[in-house]
């Protein structure tokens, strides 16, 4: 074996003790929540089928897709011409059948088509785990980066859309981001404004041009329509609806003046005034949830309500969306089932909350060791062992210090590791029945029992 | 987009909420333990650099590695003539630089060269993640799987492996497998045998040929030993050694008589006894742990202890194994460390555990959710929000069912999914300010005050 430079591939990370308690926080909230609204979980392979994953998130997601070369003698049967060719878009299929997932929603699509037998309807799943995109790597864009999504499939009830709001109320207090705020659409809307001035072919233009009023202004919006093929008249009308405000009923009521006659205009507000009062029946803060409907969310299988959270002070992305989507599963040949679903993302949600500093203080730990008992004597080496033995039939994290050395040393590791107490036993402690127990933190030190020192550490 | 049949790659799992509430049961079992004796964990990336990764496993790993095709124009940058040659093999290097990992041992040591500035050492560091491998899928056999590794490096403490015995007392009691047997060797008295019999060259040889044993008894391994080129007095001698029996400190005498001349040998049989001596301090079931010199672990980087855990009345092959290396981090440029690890792998355990039937009645469940409410008369769908609200400020998992539709229906869904409790709110049931609870399983059916209801099920 050669030496090698140990280094792992860009956009990808290791994640340390302290990191992973962090991480498992979150996972642990979101997971929770979701299980207390019902959702149960599935897991689905790292690697699809490459016939699954492919034309699902556009050219450009093909491209970022992460694709696994076939084992063996795969050259033999490569497309020959392709490859002579050097065409490498080409070649690869005839190289590489799978690929990895690159997000939750498909695979789901997928998992929910192929087990459609077994699955009681309406299916409430919840999902956590890593997906991977070739993306250029920067600052809080990773390529393996975790998602956790819920979807509740096999329903039209609005009940659904309520619930994932609750679960937003719930999993940001949980986790003490108090400063967040969910923008809330309806594609209906979108699309009884598109019919509304005349342009329902041009949905997607649309949806796209208003999507960036908040990087470019009203004008940038505008010049956007401009080169889209939107005429003066059409601009102007777009214009006037981006400049509604007010409460959410009062955008509302604006909305519908513009686009009510519109039959889908009138049915998605009729869907988001539905969804707002029920709202009303919870304690859910409402003052979170503003409507806005230059929310667009590029994907294009959402149909109904959309949704987006942001931490505006924390200067990260949205850290979750979601949305309704009428028939997600037709392209795996299960058509006419109506879902909604939101994700979250892990890793965004770990940058707001590093950011802002909300970390409850039991996780700034790197070590899960309450307790270090030290090994300075041979002649005790079996109390040590027998007190070990008890930590941990009592539940306590413990460690001995697996070497006799200097009791510096010992002290030194448990300080590095974070370890909070030390305990230690010589033989005058055993011969007296009496452990040195020390506080790390305070220099604090008793001489105790040591069944006394285990009902303490119990109790903490 | 055209239709496809939804179906995952060869080797590969879905996981429902059954099996996964099964599967969590066992990490969080080996996790908990893990963290008992202080192990804290970390994580690395799914890809790692190929330099990393060949080389490591032997020629037959390299080829099971599953590699990842470059991004881009990946065959512009390819080895021009192994392409033209369809040289598949050397090809690869030049279209793919990253593999899916395929065990955590060497990722971690990896981890312990990249960050060694960071670590306090012994490092004792857990990690539960999957691997991945291309081997032709078979029963038990899976392309994708789940290792749970724990190792301490940076120490010499026959403790560590104590420890490690302990770890297997803790785990195994807490799943409720009682048939295990752990086999326990060392790698010392191993190439205390080859030297004593005059053929330490040959250390290899006869490792291969005595793990046959189990195999193709006594003669198959005197055939595997002539074909490699062993004398017959060297066969005799091994037959000898193989002939062993009786309780593990007669066996340590009898193999004390046969290599006990030899420096290696001495030293191996001497931390084979202070193991055995360390464990008669604590309650692990001894009868549990037999030395067996016909133990050798394939893997090359062993050097001491070695271990392996088998559950013989399940017909499932080894879920542990492991050992003491000296120099596994050398690889990476950081010699002359010494560890010892072992790995529980959590596929075998399930499959253990499932055909032994040993799950806990708690874990046969398809849904976290602990109670419906039925939604049957929108009068009283306030009512029903309500007291959902409450139930989730409670803790208790619930779900509402999310369409109005015969109640029929809805007890239906409960039954399908294994929901124990159903609660029926309609207009009676909200003026008289009592609901029908039921459960489904007894079919006993009360009618109880709201606030009634919450506190017996945050009892439950």
């Amino acid at each position: 074996m050669t030496k090698i430079t140990p280094s792992i591939p860009k956009g990808s990370r290791d994640f340390n003790a302290e990191t992973l308690y962090k991480r498992q926080f979150i996972l642990n909230t979101i997971q929770a929540t979701y299980e207390l609204f019902g959702f149960e979980p599935i897991e689905t392979p790292t690697m699809e089928k490459l016939d699954i994953l492919t034309g699902k998130y556009g050219e450009e997601g093909d491209k970022l897709l992460f694709k696994v070369l076939n084992s063996g003698d795969y050259l033999a049967k490569a497309n020959a011409e392709a490859i002579d060719a050097r065409n490498s878009a080409k070649a690869t299929r005839s190289i590489s059948e799978k690929g990895l997932r690159y997000d939750l929603t498909v695979p789901f699509a997928r998992y929910v088509a192929q087990h459609r037998n077994d699955i009681t309807f309406p299916f409430k799943r919840y999902q956590m785990q890593p997906v991977w995109r070739a993306d250029r790597p920067q600052k809080g864009r990773y390529r393996e980066f975790y998602q956790c999504d819920a979807d509740v499939i096999g329903t039209n009830s609005l009940i659904a859309e309520f619930e994932f709001l609750q679960i937003y109320d719930h999993v940001f207090r949980k986790l003490g981001i108090r400063g967040y705020e969910i923008k809330l659409n309806n594609r209906k809307i979108l699309a009884g404004i598109a019919e509304a001035i005349g342009t329902s072919e041009k949905f997607t233009d649309l949806t796209v041009a208003i999507d960036k009023l908040d990087k470019v202004g009203v004008e940038g919006v505008q010049k956007e329509l401009a080169n889209r093929g939107f005429d003066p008249t059409q601009q102007d009308a777009i214009s006037q609806i981006l400049g509604i405000t007010g409460c959410n009923e009062d955008r509302l009521k604006a909305i519908e003046a513009l686009i009510g006659d519109t039959e889908i205009g009138q049915q998605g507000i009729a869907e988001m005034r539905e969804l707002l009062e029920l709202l009303e029946a919870v304690t859910v803060n409402k003052d979170k949830i503003g409507v806005d409907i230059t929310l667009a969310r590029g994907l294009t299988y959402y149909t109904g309500t959309i949704f987006e959270v942001k931490v505006p002070e924390s200067g990260i992305g949205s850290i979750s969306g979601g949305g309704r989507y009428d028939d997600l599963t037709s392209m795996f040949g299960l058509n006419d089932v109506s879902g909604v679903g939101i994700s979250f993302g892990l890793d965004r949600i770990y940058d707001v909350m590093e950011i802002l500093s909300l970390w409850p203080e039991r996780l700034k730990r790197r070590s899960p060791t309450k307790i270090l008992v030290t090994y300075m004597d041979d002649a005790v080496k079996s109390n040590v062992i027998d007190f070990m033995e008890k930590l941990r039939f009592n539940g306590i994290n413990a460690e001995m210090y697996l070497e006799k050395t200097k009791l510096g040393k010992q002290f030194k590791y448990a300080n590095d590791k974070g370890i909070p107490i030390v305990v230690v036993i010589g033989s005058e402690e055993v011969s007296k029945g009496k452990f040195q127990m020390k506080f790390m933190e305070s220099g604090q030190q008793q001489e105790l029992e040591p069944a006394y020192i285990i009902n303490a550490l119990k109790r903490l």
